[in-house]
């Protein structure tokens, strides 16, 4: 981009919620958002929640005429969910996968098996933009949410690695579900210790669901009672967005879809689309983060997030604890069966202690035992994520209070 | 750095092998790689296979006064053993922790418990430092080496972590047991790839065990049959660097160490240490990336890394298709056990199969699906990952054929 130059840049960001098998109309949606897509003309389009790669190649192929260049993101044992597709070529991708991610037993939420990540690809117009699609650990219970800790810790790691891979782009865009209210604990946290503008807040003119919900009771996808303490709905898909180095950004609209497609009786999806039109535009000279105005609040921030952190700390130090317990417990039952056994086999008398019984506790025993043990590994990984990310943040505190 | 000052960077880097319970002479081999990092007087020091906690807090008390910033790095079941301490302010630290290492099963091996991954520190002296201390899954057997598809997805990962994250860097240094000899194609691809170069090679002065290797068979912690193709030992253990922006950096001596500690009957450590003096200083222009002149061997060793890739992806799906299977088995032995059940509590004839014997095979038909199930997980995410590898090669490699 020379001298003056500005360009215009239409993002959209979607949770498609395509899961196989359980996401109604799933197949039909998918062709609706692939058709609408290939009549507007947006620059960069980020989807989450796209879990079957069958549904990626499908919109691949409809979509390579208008958007030439996309990439999948692979992890986990189900996926990230997450693609990019592009007008820019796409010049070199990663994938970030977050170190916690919920719990594998916690089948009925499921997130663990996602690999939920940020997929960062960098693309090249006259400006470099860094795009990363996003997804982080979704909210069950907003009254006692068991999940804050873990989805903390993905914004921290979301923030830094933003905060390490974007110092030569020219424009950073994030765009995703981050699953957090816009007053929350963790999306302040992320945009305080990133500089990340949100694209709701700065945007001139504003077109869509009442304050830029995103999950809205009018989308018939919904769950009505989960909303029931929110009458207008909940906004939890952002796109946000920061220039680096000479450059300036200014979000010039944003929109949201309202519930069903235009002319048809099905939503894109239970979430709505956000779509976001930025003015780019270099500056004479290079903006200085603006970090510094916002430190007092940042510290505020952080001092929350890390209370938090800490108390998902000695909740799984409590949980490490009671698994180790119990997989000793185990192991103490199996030892003195094995020693009742020798003793019959000695031929002391082993009482009339029935066989199938002595044989249904020794499988039990071992079936804690594999249980208890599997669970005591995974809570010490997770103790050792959330000490990590503690220490971390009280690194980053102490360097605030230090400077003058 | 003003006008063209100078600066004199030390560079110590060891595999210390500090492995509780397993490691010869842990503690006293702790003591004193400490004793010697206090007289010697490096800049910068990075450490893998410090596995207990413990063991670098010991090291941190000690070393406070010499080395007053560091940072360990937590990652998995037992930790990414990774630290850096250092005589510069440490700013900012970030983990990358591998998508893949290895296998749960193998546990002789233990370095799928690990969470192996590169950790990187914001260093500031007067010219920013991007030191990171890494390390890759082990090699147990050249000839026949199950892992490579792994090591070689991992330096992949490394690599591409490296160019994301270093591009604001005025220098990068790379430290680390990369367990790959110094032919091998995953290190010419990380070499190749990143622009790193390898301290050994570019030494003006060099001191130590002949060929700069790293595991010899002087040192009496070494598994001398392991050894026996290669007399002279192996280099494994490598300090990488590069300059970016408008930097030059030259290394100036390279020195090893060679078995036994000076004046003492104990290595500091199984592996030898690498110790590089650089010189860096600023140059009037910027340095373009040097890939250009690289590109067509760069070809040839993404071709060679993306076909070992391909033969784990293929293994990786035959495993994946034989743990489903076995899956798949073990629940319809399960379903037949349960009609029979219910038969027999019908009232049908159930045949003179006893009781014991049948809980005891509904058991091991639990556990092989248990078992099975996770493997084909497991397998899963394998392929995911290999898979997501191989393509971003195949991406790499158009790009280089189209340019011009």
């Amino acid at each position: 981009m020379e001298g003056d130059l500005a360009l215009r840049l239409r993002v959209f960001d979607l949770n498609c919620w395509a899961i196989r098998y359980l996401s109604k109309r799933r197949q039909e949606r998918i062709r609706l958002i692939g058709d609408m897509l290939c009549q507007e003309d947006f620059d960069l389009v980020l989807l989450q929640e796209v879990w079957s790669e069958r549904d990626y190649n499908d919109l691949n192929v409809k979509l390579g005429g208008c958007y030439p260049f996309s990439h999948y993101f692979r992890s986990g044992v189900i996926g990230s969910g997450l693609c990019v597709f592009s007008r820019f070529p796409i010049l070199d991708t990663l994938l970030y996968q977050y170190s916690l991610n919920g719990y594998p037993y916690m089948l009925q939420h499921g997130d663990w098996f996602c690999g939920k990540s940020v997929g960062l690809a960098l693309a090249w117009k006259s400006v470099s933009l860094l795009p990363c699609s996003h997804q982080l650990h979704a909210e069950y219970c907003r009254e006692k949410d068991a999940y804050l800790p873990h989805r903390l810790v993905q914004a921290w790691e979301l923030a830094q690695f933003i905060r390490h891979t974007s110092k030569a782009a020219d424009v950073v865009l994030l765009g995703g579900d981050l699953n957090m209210h816009p007053e929350d604990v963790g999306i302040r946290l992320l945009c305080g210790w990133t500089g990340l503008r949100d694209a709701f807040a700065e945007a001139t003119h504003f077109e869509g669901c009442e304050d830029g919900c995103t999950l809205v009771p009018n989308n018939c996808f919904t769950d009505k009672s989960e909303l029931l303490p929110f009458p207008l709905g909940i906004r939890i898909d952002y796109i946000l967005y920061k220039a680096i180095s000479s450059f300036m950004v200014k979000c010039e609209e944003l929109k949201t879809t309202t519930g069903a497609a235009p002319g048809m009786d099905v939503p894109f999806s239970d979430h709505e689309a956000v779509m976001a039109t930025l003015h780019i535009q270099r500056q004479g000279q290079a903006v200085g983060a603006p970090l510094t105005s916002a430190e007092p609040m940042l510290a505020d921030v952080l001092t929350e997030a890390r209370t938090e952190v800490g108390v998902g700390l000695r909740a799984a130090q409590q949980q490490r604890y009671s698994s180790g317990r119990m997989a000793l417990l185990a192991l103490l039952l199996l030892l003195l069966q094995a020693m009742a056994a020798l003793g019959a086999l000695a031929g002391l008398d082993a009482g009339p202690f029935p066989k199938l019984s002595f044989c249904l506790l020794a499988f039990l025993a071992i079936g804690i035992l594999l249980l208890a043990t599997g669970l005591h590994l995974f809570h010490t990984m997770e103790v050792k994520m959330l000490h990590s990310t503690e220490e971390q943040m009280r690194m980053v505190l102490r360097m605030l209070q230090e400077r003058p």
